[in-house]
């Protein structure tokens, strides 16, 4: 499909149907993934392809337990509400988070995103130079991931609440203790359908030249 | 242009020609970072878009002073090349790194992605709990713009090194302090093709079910 109408309407996709993912398509994904730009070209990502049955019930297992965990803290700071809109949008964002969390481990697939735990901040005799976030070497290659998945037909979400439970998923699947899991990302074929999500307008994020300036005269309505 | 081909020959372009980029293109391209996925849907980040002349000129000279600092350490680190088209990779993309250093503020634009400095670890009666990094909620909108750009012509490139100089920057551009800049984008009509990358086989960087568990019998050659 076209680029922007696939960036425009990949969204968070939590219910999934019982059909299945196949491994030439997950592979299609990651080369898409593996496109994504890293600092130096160091390309720090390794993926992780859980598709074993009692893997993924027990990935499924303790993600359920770190959201049930979040959930309570996430619910107790609902945001007030300033339209009608903006309640029903939270309503049906919270329950499908909570089928997610109750139904994980059934997704066909679920794909882990680690990079290294390392020192990534060179120095020199003038000190430490911050040269920015290693996670700006990883995040891009998720969100490949999930545009090639939706060009697919395949409904994917960003999650990273299991690192609540970091320890116990890195000994489940055995990953070593350098790496963290940027990113635990359930792939299905989705029940809903792709869309357009609720975003803020441009225009309230976006300033011009120096920081507070507004040019809505210049700025298309969006 | 369609998705897959846009997100396979995404990568960083780092020479631009005179030609102009409009603010209508901007704006085009930045609907699709808006779109991207953020930790309960926050959108935490902002858009700082320069394209004063004497800005830009500015920003360019912050860039190229941190970069100066940045090549010297980088240099001073250079790889051991197994073969001559790695020699030849290395070699092509530090020229294309130090050819943006010093033309960096003749982008015709330079679009910074602003992040919140917050406590991202919310607590409970149990303790502190990882949700993940605050970062999962920016970079796959700076891939999103970068993606659209592509779609239109437009090269860009994902720089974070600037932050080196991190405090002159935000004076220069009047960048609250509880503000971060996750990334500086330059972005122009580039001189040369956009085309695929350089990167490792995905199987090289693929693990099945367990950390360490390769199914090369499974995976398309890559």
């Amino acid at each position: 499909m076209e680029l922007y109408d696939a960036v425009l309407t990949t969204r968070a996709m939590r219910r999934y149907s019982d059909d299945p993912v196949t491994d030439a398509e997950i592979v299609h994904c990651l080369k898409a993934a593996q496109q994504a730009p890293s600092g130096g070209n160091l390309q720090p990502w390794q993926y992780l392809v859980v598709r074993d049955d009692a893997l993924r019930a027990e990935v499924g297992a303790l993600y359920r337990a770190a959201y049930d965990r979040y959930e309570r803290t996430l619910l107790a700071v609902t945001p007030r509400f300033r339209t009608p809109e903006d309640e029903l949008s939270w309503e049906r964002s919270t329950a499908a988070s909570r089928h997610l969390a109750d139904h994980f481990g059934e997704a066909p697939a679920i794909v882990l995103f680690l990079v290294p735990i390392i020192d990534w901040t060179p120095s020199d005799a003038e000190g430490p130079m911050d040269i920015g976030p290693l996670h700006a070497s990883v995040y891009p290659a998720v969100q490949n991931f999930m545009l090639a998945a939706r060009d697919v037909g395949i409904g994917t979400a960003l999650t990273t609440v299991a690192r609540i439970r970091h320890d116990e998923l890195r000994a489940l699947l055995a990953i070593p203790e350098n790496l963290e899991v940027a990113a635990v990302v359930p792939m299905g074929r989705p029940t809903g359908r792709f869309g357009v999500a609720r975003r803020k307008p441009v225009s309230a994020v976006t300033h011009w030249d120096q920081f507070g300036t507004k040019r809505t005269d210049t700025e298309p309505a969006s």
